[in-house]
């Protein structure tokens, strides 16, 4: 029996709308999830959880209230529980995010217009 | 402050050893490592996880004991929790591998020669 990968190009090539994470895989009770991102997020923090954050095309910054990292294509970074943060890409940039299952995209900010649907695979 | 991505070619240059993972980073209770492979593993299974490869670089193979699958650059897989595989690279590959703090990369072949000490950080 041949199994098939999870190839990120392609489930990319499957969804165009911004700030909106699309799961493409799950191990235990994380998830994998795809997302393109544009502009600025908003300022939020997940009270429960670290959250990984992998660029596979383009920079992301994310903003701390200390300062900030850059993250290239082919680099992560972890944002440790409880930090406050503000994703933001100055051009379109493809990330896969890596956090426990039900993490909500706008944590603790959850009457937010960007809050997007958890659960939502390609 | 400047904070410091975790930039994957880097980090790969650190090392040249085959079959022993290095850590990375972490996020909760799981670490991401990298590792450089080439041949054949053994056969094992890791009874209380799911274990994710991501291939970075060339391609591997996962043998399982029903078929197999061939994941190329930029694709990932989920191993199952309790299913019996075997990586192999035909040329040098390079992966990162995401599970929970303390697997061991032998499974449950803890005697093996190819048993690699766990958390070591580069």
């Amino acid at each position: 029996m041949i199994y098939n990968p999870i190839n990120l190009e392609k489930k990319f090539k499957k969804f165009s709308d911004y700030w909106s994470p699309k799961v493409i895989g799950e191990m235990n009770d994380y998830q994998f999830k795809l997302a393109k991102v544009q502009g600025e997020f908003i300022w939020h923090q997940h009270l429960d959880t670290d959250e990984t954050f992998f660029v596979v095309q383009g920079q992301l910054t994310i903003e701390f209230k200390d300062g900030s990292v850059d993250i290239e294509q082919g680099e992560m970074y972890v944002v440790p529980k409880g930090v406050e943060h503000k994703p933001t890409a100055t051009k379109e940039c493809h990330i896969m995010i890596i956090e426990p299952k039900g993490v909500t995209n706008t944590g603790n900010k959850i009457d937010s217009k960007l809050k997007a649907d958890n659960d939502v695979w390609i």
